[in-house]
């Protein structure tokens, strides 16, 4: 079947449009409908480019996040973990948080939603986070047995789940640079 | 007004009842009319002895878990935490993850819940896990100012929070005194 692509901008607008609907009513009340009436496209088109509702949400989310983390390469591991929390700003951290939060319950009663997350969202930033480390590693910064190595995205997860119930404070960039360099790096040993 | 006690063990049935209700039905369709048939009380005694469904239902989160971290106390840091993580079964955690997971997602549309699980459930595992530093610094295990002391509870929730997403697999013991052994005590320089 051939498939007419849409223009980069008329897909941007389209998954700004899908990650409003998102913040607004929720995953389980986003229907492809709305999306349609949103975004004044046919559902027929919605499906041919995206197939399923789970796999267009996660594509929405994954376009808002263009920079991957294996992009980022300052020279040092701590240059690169800064780098990446400067990238966002505060205000733009709290609108994801708000998503994730949502999402975080949605994957729970949609397992082909957690199928799509993890593999649009979570592998890609993974394999990023992945080269990040091997880099230092490389450098020699970093021992590439070290047992801290392979829990890094749950330290990460950690920061951003756990401020708003700990602290009843939201994310922002001053949080997460001073977790950087409190916790994670000194917990790789570097 | 006087306060008929109820004995502890019709409390005890009464929190296990209010628990099975909230993995059963999840928080917001669990109503206090619901709690009172389950149970065979009175509405008008579940209002009195709790005040309302966000401290019945936490209070009774808060009765699951009696044993408070001050409490543990094994003469060192990393065998307080394994003596933590031990003291409940896997089968006990994938429960307790089910009902944190639905939890969190209410929270953010109920703030009176959010206050309650603050109150009487972080508030004082919090200063449990106070004491537990505490005696570390004192036993001269642990640097009184270290930047990673605030952190503690960030990096537990992490693991928690971040062991389905990341790894597809639940939280078990052998997972969490890894994560003990390999992040949070090398963290904090012990």
């Amino acid at each position: 079947m051939a498939r007419t692509r849409l223009t980069p901008e008329r897909e941007s607008e389209l998954f700004a449009a899908v990650l409003d609907l998102l913040r607004e009513v929720g995953y389980d009340a986003l229907t492809m409908d709305a999306v349609a009436a949103r975004t004044r496209s046919s559902k027929a088109t919605l499906y041919r480019q995206w197939g399923s509702k789970p796999k267009l949400v996660v594509t929405a989310l994954r376009h808002n996040k263009p920079v991957s983390l294996a992009d980022v390469d300052t020279g040092s591991l701590r240059g690169d973990f800064h780098a990446v929390v400067n990238r966002s700003d505060d205000c733009q951290m709290e609108k994801d948080s708000a998503l994730m939060r949502g999402l975080s319950h949605a994957v729970h009663d949609n397992p082909d939603l957690l199928q799509a997350l993890r593999d649009l969202l979570v592998e890609p930033e993974m394999t990023g986070l992945e080269t990040m480390l091997r880099r230092a590693v490389d450098r020699g910064e970093l021992r590439p047995d070290h047992p801290a190595l392979r829990y890094v995205p749950h330290m990460l997860i950690g920061a951003l789940a756990a401020r708003q119930f700990v602290d009843g404070r939201p994310v922002d960039r001053a949080f997460l640079l001073d977790y950087v360099d409190s916790v994670i790096l000194p917990a790789l040993g570097v």
